[in-house]
């Protein structure tokens, strides 16, 4: 049934998913794959409304399995949609962010552990990366704006909040050694770049 | 934890749900008993927004796995907001439609199975109700608008789509004798009325 080839990036904000996302798009297109960039949430135009709903309520009462109901719903959307329909059709699909993202903000940032994998597995029904790059960067250095001076109690929620999601992270690549790549990031562009190339073609070696 | 009692009325429009929801509330409140009428799907703001997703794409792409996760999702949000609290307080609470209506409709009706009720255990984290009134009208008389005669290809499609949900009610009558009391809603109003009272002082002499 499935064709095509499906990659997934993770890793928080600012770990420079966007540069590699580009440079990896290159890579297949100039090797003459017909490729489909989308994100998460969203990627399906009721997608995107359901991701208003999650934006809309974001400091409200919203309850944490709610949230977790909503990013399903958007992503069950998006595989039906866009990724399950592109892959039959042979093309290469790299999404931005996918069900990792979930286990882990939902189910270690926000602790609602394993329920986050069960209720997802019926959003994909089947449908798992081919690769993950798992772009790793300490929490302490994403937040890195916030400084070394005496936090509030807000401030240290969002730190203690972002370890677990690493935790998660990690909790990930040691359980999915095969699909998860581990990348990291805080070392040059061009040194990302190079690892990531490396696996690519390791990738389409065995395609 | 839970004090109060926890009612639901499931079945099709326009088989008297609301005529008997009045009743309901008043043998409460005549009683003394604290009240709270709510519905599904919405029954909070961020449930109503749901909703409004769920509606503004009700004939378009939307895939039947998205539609129970966002059914799911709102419901979290209304065990979470309203009717835990409600119970808790000690409170009657009398939902209109509940997690019956996603296993019949979504289960049953758009042939999803039983992932829909796995999905909603974690949807409403042992919130079940005390008793659920079925209101039971065979799927011909709730559509007996169309008449008898010929009937296009989505007139039939509704038929056998509501004979499929009816099938999935009458599979939750039989599996959970001891909460569903199916009401043949075939009767006049007060022969219903009757037997429900019947039910409901039942219920508060185990209570």
């Amino acid at each position: 049934m499935k064709k095509g080839i499906f990659l997934s990036l993770e890793g928080p904000d600012g770990s420079g998913k966007s540069t590699q996302i580009k440079y990896i798009l290159d890579f297949f297109e100039s090797r003459g794959y017909e490729t489909v960039l989308t994100r998460e949430p969203g990627g399906t135009s009721i997608g995107e409304k359901i991701r208003d709903v999650i934006l809309d309520n974001e400091n409200s009462e919203m309850d944490p399995m709610t949230e977790t109901m909503l990013y399903a719903a958007s992503r069950a959307q998006h595989v039906a949609q866009v990724i399950r329909p592109a892959l039959e059709a042979g093309k290469v699909v790299i999404c931005d962010r996918f069900v990792d993202s979930s286990i882990a903000y939902q189910g270690f940032g926000r602790d609602l552990g394993d329920c986050v994998a069960y209720i997802n597995e019926y959003a994909i029904m089947g449908c798992v990366p081919d690769i993950t790059f798992l772009m790793k960067l300490a929490p302490e250095e994403g937040i890195g704006r916030i400084g070394s001076g005496e936090k509030d109690r807000l401030e240290s929620e969002e730190i203690s909040f972002h370890r677990k999601v690493y935790e998660g992270y990690e909790y990930l690549e040691r359980t999915y050694p095969d699909r998860i790549i581990g990348i990291d990031a805080s070392r040059g562009i061009e040194e990302i770049k190079a690892e990531i190339q490396k696996q690519l073609e390791k990738l389409i070696e065995k395609k």
